[in-house]
């Protein structure tokens, strides 16, 4: 009998630098499988189905989501944004732990799902406010109306911080990802997460009665 | 305001390398608290007082007991063991953890005392009980009964490791102590012992005001 993979929720404001830890961590462990979103938005030039997101019809999505197919979804700007349930139920049974790049909301709901019990959550603060601007103006020549409307979602998706499991301050890359790290590995060793140590009690038994 | 220690249970039957692993982890941490159990039991020669255990008389480990000064205690071939729970609450407010060295009943106590939810407890499973013999044989020079009497205790101790919340199988010393100092900094990053956040939080709301 396997481990059973958990659920890695990282939620964080853009600009935080979730994104930087969620690559950093799917190299660290490659049998990690990252949850890639269904939408309904439009692909990009460069955007890949399957890839970047499950680009799908607005019939298509509402209809996992009414099978129960979504683990969560949520409606941004006008789009509907979910994480498919299948995936990370096989991911799960064989052994893998599935990597959420989401916000408050959908971490709220995989929490309240079927599969809440397997979820470890992990919110990414920036050392400062200043220090976030700063991050969000130097990756994109937005308008400062587009880092004004971040900024606003990024102090909304802040106050969500204490629903969190583990809270990283993300003062140092480097350092925040050794914690990444110590929390993921620190989680596999859970005893409810290593089914496997049943079978290898019970042969530690079986050796108590043959001695 | 510091973040507040934890109590760090580590239990196993002996032999299973417990002693070790405790010990290495106060030279990794030496803020780490170790908890000096008291004891009604006779000093052998070379024990100190407050050392090896707080000596006391029958009637004062009695008193402690009736007036709730002990975290856990139990009767152990006539004897009483108990873990004093002032230096233990000290410690918490200090934002020092304490490291228990107890068996299952001391660890059964404790999480179900006032303190419970500071817990973090982890039991250590020896690789095979063929492994765990020969270690028990090769470090005394005991009688067969002797023996035989600490293999029932051992096997009464792994009867309850479904009771913790981790579990290491020590095959190898090396990888179980990265094992635990991994489990021990991760618990430490959990938000609800890091209640300093709440202040920086509010350091950062008020950054984004003014803006």
């Amino acid at each position: 009998m396997t481990r059973r993979g958990l659920l890695l929720i990282l939620s964080s404001p853009s600009g935080a630098g979730k994104s930087t830890l969620a690559r950093k961590l799917m190299t660290w462990d490659p049998s990690i499988r990252f949850s890639v979103s269904a939408t309904t938005r439009q692909p990009r030039p460069g955007e890949e189905d399957g890839r970047e997101y499950y680009f799908r019809s607005r019939d298509a999505f509402e209809t996992m989501v009414k099978t129960g197919d979504m683990l969560e979804h949520a409606e941004v700007f006008g789009n509907f944004y979910g994480s498919p349930k299948a995936p990370v139920e096989a991911a799960m049974l064989d052994g893998r732990d599935t990597l959420f790049d989401i916000d408050w909301q959908g971490g709220q709901q995989i929490r309240n799902s079927s599969l809440g019990r397997d979820v470890v959550s992990i919110f990414i603060l920036p050392p400062s406010i200043a220090e976030l601007e700063q991050r969000l103006r130097s990756r994109a020549q937005d308008s400062d109306e587009v880092i004004a409307g971040r900024m606003a979602k990024s102090r909304d998706e802040i106050s969500h911080w204490a629903e969190y499991d583990y809270v990283i301050v993300n003062r140092d890359i480097d350092t925040s990802f050794a914690e990444l790290t110590t929390i993921l590995q620190a989680e596999r060793l859970r005893r409810d997460r290593q089914p496997q140590l049943t079978d290898f009690v019970r042969s530690l038994n079986r050796e108590f009665e043959t001695r």
